[in-house]
């Protein structure tokens, strides 16, 4: 859960009943901006507002959470943080019906436990007496934050269960059932249970079959960030008691996987951690470990109450019981799971084949995650939210498994990172293993398929930056393309390729990647006009560290792996999916009319473009909701 | 805490501005009475008021808790169950000072951590910042019995600071400090947590100097009632972190000491245990490990929400760490504190002889315990409550000290009771000890000092019963006398013989000793014209099991030691304390204003009376109250 973020709320409100009503004619946007913060409330409500996305009819969205497949229909219900917690309900990934009118809350602050908040939580899907069971964080005092002392009892665990087929959770009348951290640790934070079934944890723990689990986000001051792991205590059908089986997970303070920046920091303090097993195919409950955390941390030197950065990581490892009978992870590999500076706090959930998206599309067993995008840099940003009156979205449906890819066995391979070694053959190749992530297939297909304008630009090699033939008309689309580097391009430190999106007379957003530190960059420095006259419109740089490996090519030959761009742009959501494993987003706050055109960008060298091809459109996440 | 009767104020006032305005005129106690629960609101507040005893300006009185000597004014606070907790200072343990105007509470519910209820807590007198520090039970859920299922959370253990020489208990800005019961216990009740510190836990522990402990009564279903054992972790100052150290005492549910009846049972459920240790002459924490606890049980079939009884008894034992290495209690001896069937919940605090009290007496440090007296049988009796517009009282201060007495070597002295053999004499003889309790020596001289009226009547050996020459005029006295029995007395089973009170021509009560079952009785079933009449004047008698020993008697003869009455009327409360080591308390609701005779009552035999010595008026305990 993001603290900040949580209490956006109330600054962004500007019309409960009907926010349609009260938005006024929209802006000049031929000619340059005025400061947005003086215009009139809710004017800009369409001016970035993506379509295929999640987020609430207005106000602010805060954490991805509390997603479950209803038993009972087979829809997937997923959640959000909005005035306590919101959701829609899917029956195929593509469109949502919101929970409640208006995206009203299915459960908020308030009651006995949860007097100033509800945090982040994950649903038991079968649970009491059969009933979806939300297991969630209950606060009682704020501010809480890793650079600050910790306030005891800020945060327990509670319980509330689904009614109304999920259209409320209503809280169980007793206490937290995890009432308190461990004993006499000095917390960072206790919050966002995930509940899980592990067939491994009860094998390697000796409990009963069907087991439930809770890993628990956290940290110890001056110690490191935690995942604490509870278990269902004697199958409990009431989940009232969990007992606390040792820190799962802990890491050093302020240490990293590795200092290259293949993943990040550690930090000081996990959020929203997910634990689940992924295969080659999707979710498994047999395969490998995977988490999936947030991990805050700053600058030296720390200042109270601010976290700079909030890295969202996946990470894989082995578990092991120590000589104290405790279960401990040991990662094995760990990335990003966005590189987005304002991408965070994923929460994800395994989709049974039996559910009814999955039924549809024919999927297998997966774990679907939902990142967030913070939309004022977690609560920091003075942006005109009032005027936009919403604030933040989900990202798109991402499904999870282990990837698996060949690769030429040298330095690049064989260096700690983003990835693992599952197979060295001996003939000069290594299999590599790694995160995969795509965007969830009936997600993909939708955009894909039911679009306004398909159109193709063709390929070809490139040495310098140059319009494409066509366009897309509307910030509302998703293209993909390819870029091959020859060989001498690893070495070429003045080498750029990728796109240019929203360029016009006078803004340009720039997508591309480079070798000399390997990333990919979302330069952003002229890609609003708005930056100059409004604060919160932030023109940094997005930066995500990318390997292209040398790959086999042909007999004994290698190449540069092929970068494979899928990129979504969707009002001021900019997705950027490279190979399967790589991802980053952020928001490009686009002023101008003419900002639409998209272009080759080259500097430095030559590369060879495959078509550039464009779905326009993008499917409405929300037909219910312009109805 | 009693549960029922802390809801009981609300249907008690009747006016919180000024009580006194609102009563009527006095009702005629020269004729019978109506049905007194149709007379108006109020007009019952002085019939049965005490005057020298404890207790609010209106409303109802609960559980006596939370007293200390505040370090800064030596002043003693005594602390009440009053629209939360309410209290008073006191220099001389005989006149008191409200705390607040009206008697209004220094700390209620509506906190985020008791939003139900504030029970019991005891005070850490230089605590946090060497301030008065409250630990008390903070309240979430009602209801809560032993007699139900648990409600998860219902009860934790919460901090307060005293602040304006504590007319407010500030209740610190963070969760309970104990925030949940030891895991995974079924628990019956987790309440009144009793802070103290022992050297003697310290040694056995070998934990650091001056550790606090706290006791938190409770019980465990279907197993039995227990003082669970928690200690401040690593001497914290801000006392945030307490860690569990087991069940210090553990009994079956429905066991007793004695099914012989000497120190009732340990029913299914402990309350409001305190711990300490005493000497020959008072605290000293050095010395034998007593408790005081309310027991709570039913006669079968046990009815939810239904507690028949609750014993108010003391318990001596000896220390010893289990093989496991907890700190386990093991009974020497055991009684009532009070023989009362409405008297419980006693709260008691070391007095050091530093205090003011102490400092003006002379007195060493002492340990002060104060029993509540519930008005209306923990809230089951339908008293005419709002025409009295008060409810309860405490009963007068005892100080507690080990008590030893010399007596014959018999059966009677072997048999296990509320006593343990000190010393064998080997002469015949035994030295007995037992817990010592005197009305506290302040209170109890200004009683007699302070009078109206002082008067002896002559004693004489009476076969039959009669009126005294002279007795009182007021229902405001305290009266002393002996009874000397012959030695046949023991088999006299129709002997009984003790005084009438509150005698008149159509009302009577009587209390007597009889050795048939050797018992003291207050047989009120002539006691109240107003039981005819009114619901929730009970009549039933109160009977508390007392053992007159043999003592020695001159050379190598013996007697039956003398029993030795001191008596306190006040209003409507009938104090009986015999030998300095029995105490039978209970409500006499007599009506007509001739019932003020005192008597010697004799049936069956033939009994030496001393002199009945009257000490008339008693002293008003709250002068500023009638300013």
């Amino acid at each position: 859960m993001n603290l900040i973020a949580s209490t956006v709320y109330l600054a962004v409100v500007v019309s409960a009943a009907d926010p349609l009503t009260t938005r006024l004619s929209s802006p000049d946007y031929t000619s340059a901006p005025p400061n947005l913060s003086t215009l009139a409330n809710s004017s800009l409500y369409d001016t970035w507002r993506p379509k295929a996305h999640i987020l609430p009819v207005y106000g602010a969205i805060g954490d991805p959470c509390m997603h479950y497949t209803d038993p009972a229909t087979g829809l997937f219900h997923v959640g959000y943080g909005h005035e306590g917690a919101s959701g829609a309900t899917t029956s195929d990934l593509v469109t949502y019906t919101d929970i409640n009118p208006n995206s009203a809350p299915f459960i908020r602050e308030g009651g006995i436990n949860d007097p100033v908040a509800v945090f982040d939580g994950s649903v038991i899907e079968k649970g009491i007496n059969g009933t979806p069971t939300l297991l969630y964080t209950s606060v009682n005092y704020l501010p809480i934050q890793w650079t600050v002392k910790y306030t005891k009892g800020s945060e327990t665990q509670s319980l509330a269960i689904a009614t109304d087929g999920g259209r409320n959770f209503s809280k169980l009348e007793h206490g937290p059932v995890i009432p308190s951290p461990p004993f006499a640790l000095n917390i960072t934070g206790f919050r966002d249970p995930f509940v899980f079934q592990s067939p491994i944890f009860d094998n390697i723990l000796h409990t009963s079959n069907g087991t439930w689990y809770v890993a628990i986000s956290g940290g110890i001051h001056s110690e490191g960030p935690s995942v604490f792991l509870y278990s269902q205590y004697e199958q409990d059908p009431n989940f009232e008691t969990w007992e606390y089986l040792g820190q799962w997970w802990h890491e050093d303070a302020n240490s990293t996987w590795t200092e290259e920046g293949w993943a990040g920091r550690w930090g000081f303090n996990f959020e929203v951690a997910n634990l689940f097993a992924l295969d080659g195919e999707g979710y498994n409950p047999h395969g490998e470990i995977f988490t999936t955390i947030g991990a805050e941390w700053s600058y030296a030197p720390i200042v109270p109450q601010v976290s700079d950065e909030r890295d969202m990581l996946w990470v894989a490892g082995t578990q092991k019981l120590s000589e104290n009978g405790k279960l401990e992870f040991e990662p094995t590999m760990a990335g990003f799971l966005d590189c987005g500076r304002s991408a965070y706090a994923a929460a994800g959930k395994e989709v049974r084949e039996s559910s009814l998206p999955s039924q549809t599309s024919g999927a297998p067993d997966r774990f679907i995650t939902y990142v967030w995008l913070t939309g004022n840099f977690y609560g920091t940003l003075d942006f005109p939210t009032a005027q936009q009156n919403w604030s933040g979205s989900l990202l798109l449906p991402r499904e999870l498994s282990v990837g698996y890819f060949d690769v030429v066995d040298n330095a690049l391979s064989r260096e700690k990172g983003s990835w693992r070694i599952e197979a060295e053959h001996g003939n000069g190749t290594l299999t590599l293993a790694t995160l995969h992530q795509e965007i969830a297939r009936e997600t993909l297909g939708a955009l894909k398929s039911n679009t306004t304008t398909h159109f193709i630009q063709p390929g070809g090699t490139f040495s310098s930056s140059r319009s494409l033939n066509r366009s897309p008309n509307s910030t509302h689309y998703i293209l993909t393309t390819t870029l091959n580097f020859s060989p001498s391009a690893r070495n070429n430190s003045a080498l750029k390729a990728g796109l240019s999106i929203f360029s016009g007379s006078h803004e340009s957003t720039t997508i591309y990647y480079q070798f000399s530190n390997e990333s990919l960059v979302i330069d952003r420095s002229n890609s609003s006009a708005a930056a100059n006259t409004t604060l919160g419109i932030t023109t940094n740089p997005e930066v995500g560290k990318l390997r292209l490996f040398d790959v086999p090519n042909g007999s004994n030959g290698t190449a540069i792996e092929t970068l494979e761009f899928t990129i979504v742009v969707d009002g001021g959501v900019v997705e950027v999916h490279v190979n399967g494993r790589f991802a980053i987003s952020t928001w490009v706050w686009s002023w101008f009319e003419d900002s639409r055109d998209v272009g080759i960008f080259v500097e430095g060298g030559e590369v060879e473009f495959g078509d550039v091809i464009f779905w326009e459109g993008l499917v409405d996440a929300w037909p219910e909701r312009s109805a």
